[in-house]
């Protein structure tokens, strides 16, 4: 353990709790990691290459990092964001730009995710400063160029025992047939994740559309076409291993038209003429469509609405997607739901997990809905909310109503692939630490709490996801 | 007290705190229950006859607990929902079925409430689960056949005082007049809950509109003969022991028309043929004109709006209301209420308590409209909220604004009576432990927090609704 | 100390985060009073007049005291409230109630504000009751008539280092300039507030724009004139110490208009024949014109939007505005601002600094944009949330997204001069019992905590507004 990581970190330091949560997080914290949702690269465990240095691992690909320096005024350029491969020198400067901007830091997951990864992952034993930055930029580049280092090793180390990533539907998921093919045993799958088909105002919807009849060789000139080929996509992606599907609408809304509302409303997006309503139904008819197949094909649907993206129009000019722009919008769950719940929400089969960027539908709309209906699960604290107060409110406010065991253990959901033992790490003390306090204050057993907090980090995934443990 | 219920459970842990909670709750622990507002069945009251048996009087009727189960996949008929009055092995095998499921309730209020019936009022000693479920239903049932456990026994020895139940506005209250002429002293009185002729959009609206007619021996050819006919069953309410009016509308919307706007608009609904617009409307003047009529009859208003009724098509279908699938949305009442509160919020002798299942209203909305207007109050914590965190989050969010003395104590607001002292002792114990949180921060001296919980569980609750103690 | 303040106050009772908060709270608990926002009059500090008696300074212009006793039932006129100058025998009848009901405050900000003021400034060691009134009434009457509480010598003593006061677009500030003009140091310097000029539907619009264009001595005919009035009052404020304006609109809309579209907008405005409709829109637009002016002239932006103003139309009728009846509404950031944003929210010289009343944005809406957005910063817990819950609920919901930086400090935002430091006093508790839990459950260092309790305290908030220390 290094010198700066405290073991008792995120524990309350209420005493009596404290000693509860080290007993149950010892009976977790060396379970395999399951990670059933995700947005890591297949290509680095199908290539098994070296990574390049820390800033271009660690600080350009990750939103969560930079766009709190840009918040404080720091250019994009200046850390290296849409400026292709950066040299030793230039990588060196933006380590160094971030290295004194560490403090900007204090008191938010990103610090401790990455104070993880430089300790545990690394074995730096002396906190980051500016004063460290060049000791720190040299120990992590050596390091990355071994062997050790390594995706693949990376992955045995983290003992990682199902890792999902998430691809658009028309992909070819040629890095997963090469992992599938290969002799190492690391189980990587895809996730079907069909918003370019679903959405009808998706920046890639019209090249999609367009793209989807000869990725299946057929003709769709009808809804019932369409449908069928979105199938024949679910299982060519089902053959890669995926389990599940991922939507991001901008609302929760679903419909449940009439087979001749539908063929109308397909001939109207077809031809790219739709108005915003229109394309609004659409999505609402494709997620019910979608609850359909998983009922025929098994898939977990998972739900991940509610996001403002690219609201930054000159930086999304400049830099592109995914630029830490994308912001959360209220939500509503309860009537968007209604039509598809009422047709499918009773199958016991089915699992539709929610997803929330709006805290405040917790209480209200999720723990109501999963106490209810048996195809509803409350997926785990999102994004921003994926932090060590997001997840205490996540528990307070769902498991009343909801119970544990209507919800679906932790989904990192990063694509920063060194911070995936520091993010479950993180879940696994909040679980010890909400946990211990039901003991603490005697409203639940310690047995029955370290059952609890098992099923929450391996049980409730592999079920939810139906992952063959 | 039985082995498995700790009398410390629910104080917060730390040692100061928790000291301070037990002498709290050493002064209120014992005084006598007041239940303003429930939904006990009132034959029992009148009858008094032995309740069946453990699965029939604790699982088939309460939707908190075949929720749960429902949502994990077991069938509603499974657990003897709608499966008309069940035989003994019936009724063991939804016991077992529960019992076997109770891990489920880990986390939830319904396992603290249930542990406290189990532990209290049956003085079981052991755990529930598969292997003493049969021990269970059997010391259950001895016990149900017996006089103690009969429910004006039950009543006495729970130590109520009073007790309301609800009511439809066409109800003949037979069972309260057979309680009023009996020699028994229990205290259970009525309350007038008139949805089904406030909104035009209620199930019931157009039998209850028509039957009101011949109830009050009138004709009701105009806006003010329906007003007089409401005034009429509210009084034969007031003669039967009612002190409050209870509405649930789908919004909080209130109307303040001219007589010509609420003659045409009524002309309108008697005619049955009206939109979802005049519905909104005559529900909001409807509002309005309860608030007039409590002026003049004293009757405090409830309003516990924002409710989604019967969201689940087929299981409405197939098994009818109050079957879990009821769920919270999104609320508004500032905007709402200001025609109606700008009309008669400032008379001094209106009590309007305002409930909510949008916790995102406490802070916002209810606690400033509690903390100006003369006749507005807080109400409890609602339904889903009704629980041990969602008792503390309606502490911290509304008294900073409102003070405790613009809220009414505790409402049970259950069907199932065996659990109300479970429900007052678990309110008992949270205004404990947040008041031993003020006086251990030093916000508050001890003495003053007995003072302001020994007002939430009696005296202001008997202000609010105006009984006499 | 007085002997009814506890030194420990507002610290978690847990002993090692106190023991922390104590080492945090000696760090900045003298540190100069910076005080960037709020409403104390300027012409007490250019008069330097004493303050007649303790009913007339604490009670009667105090809407934060008044509107808890009139939520009781106790009448404004009773209160003193609207009934002009009070004599002695009236001020002493206020008093008495206010005393009489102070148990009403228990749990409240107020309460702990006020006891500050008693112990602190007055250094009364009894708790105020029915039974202290008087002792009370005369103590506090006896100190006011002394030079030691005119206003200047409590500004020292209180060691407050910059004050802003509130002042509409047209004021003269002709008691800012008899500060300056005196040879007092005390820095008191106004703030441009141009609610009467940016919101049509403002009552007192009409007035304004017509008196503008005699103020800046220009005839307005065009919109571009519009701005160039404005921009000139602006100067004027800048030249009396101004380094903020401030903003209240019924919501955060903001528009991007063509200049053609701008200028036909401006002319239905101008005719006063404007739809409610055009109202949102001159707003929205008026508040990117504000910004467009902020990048010239360097003034903070603060937006303070999404109070429902004058709500209680008998009281307002009565008794005008500001008297408690100003009640808090649903507000919705995230689109509303993205035009401003999209053109100036990438400014690193654009300070605009977000307020909300609707606590749910928190998490959802501000810590994602003063997370991203140069621009922004996530502005302290305004009016109803100004307190020990609200503030500890901020901290939990800002931080982890937006970091300690990202935010600006404390705003007192009083019209009680007295209560000043005891306001700050509660919010350098706040801030260190929030850093103390961080730092006793191991997520940040106390060194570390100390620096970021000093920086909450003096330097971010006058980063934000711009003052020299």
């Amino acid at each position: 353990m290094s010198s700066y990581l405290h073991p008792d970190r995120l524990f309350s330091s209420d005493s009596s709790q404290r000693a509860i949560a080290r007993t149950i997080y010892q009976a977790i914290k060396d379970l395999p990691i399951v990670s059933p949702h995700g947005h890591t690269d297949p290509s680095w465990f199908a290539n098994n290459q070296n990574f390049s240095n820390a800033a271009e691992l660690l600080i350009v690909p990750d939103h969560y990092v930079f766009r709190m320096l840009y918040s404080q005024g720091i250019g994009l350029s200046t850390l290296g964001v849409g400026q292709g491969t950066l040299n030793l020198e230039q990588s060196h400067q933006v380590w160094k730009v971030f290295a004194d901007n560490y403090y900007l830091f204090r008191g938010t997951p990103s610090r401790m995710w990455l104070d993880y990864v430089f300790a545990e992952v690394f074995n730096i034993s002396q906190p980051l400063s500016g004063a460290t930055a060049d000791t720190y930029f040299d120990t992590i580049n050596q390091q990355l160029a071994t062997d050790a280092f390594k995706p693949r090793a990376l992955f045995e180390r983290f003992n990682i025992e199902t890792l999902a990533t998430t691809e658009q539907p028309l992909d070819k998921l040629k890095h997963h047939k090469t992992i599938q093919q290969s002799d190492w045993q690391g189980r990587v799958i895809t996730t079907f994740r069909p918003d370019n088909l679903t959405d009808p105002e998706h920046p890639k919807f019209r090249d999609s559309f367009k793209a989807l009849a000869s990725a299946v060789d057929m003709e769709i000139s009808h809804f019932q076409d369409y449908l069928k080929a979105i199938k024949k996509r679910r299982e060519y992606f089902v053959e890669h291993g995926a389990t599940a599907t991922d939507h991001s609408h901008p609302t929760a809304f679903t419909a449940d038209l009439s087979s001749s509302q539908k063929e109308s409303l397909f001939q109207k997006i077809r031809s790219f003429a739709f108005s915003p309503e229109d394309a609004e139904l659409f999505r609402g008819q494709m997620m019910t469509e979608m609850a359909a197949m998983s009922i025929e094909d098994g898939l977990t649907m998972q739900l991940h609405h509610g996001c403002f993206r690219n609201h930054n129009a000159p930086v999304y000019h400049e830099f592109g997607a995914d630029k830490g722009a994308d912001l959360p919008v209220a939500i509503e769950f309860v009537k968007a739901l209604q039509p598809l719940l009422s047709k499918y929400g009773n199958h016991p089969e089915l699992n539709i997990i929610l997803f929330t960027l709006d805290e405040t539908t917790y209480s209200r709309e999720i723990a109501p809905l999963a106490g209810h209906y048996p195809a509803v699960k409350a997926g785990p604290s999102w994004w921003f909310h994926d932090s060590p107060e997001g997840m205490i409110r996540f528990k307070e406010q769902i498991i009343e109503t909801a119970g544990f065991y209507n919800t679906v253990g932790f989904n990192d959901d990063t694509r920063a692939f060194l911070s995936i033992p520091a993010r479950h790490d993180v879940a696994r003390r909040i679980d010890s630490r909400c946990l211990a306090r039901l003991v603490a204050e005697h409203r639940m057993s310690e047995e029955e709490a370290v059952d609890v907090a098992t099923d929450l980090t391996y049980h409730l995934v592999n079920k939810a996801y139906k992952f063959k443990p």
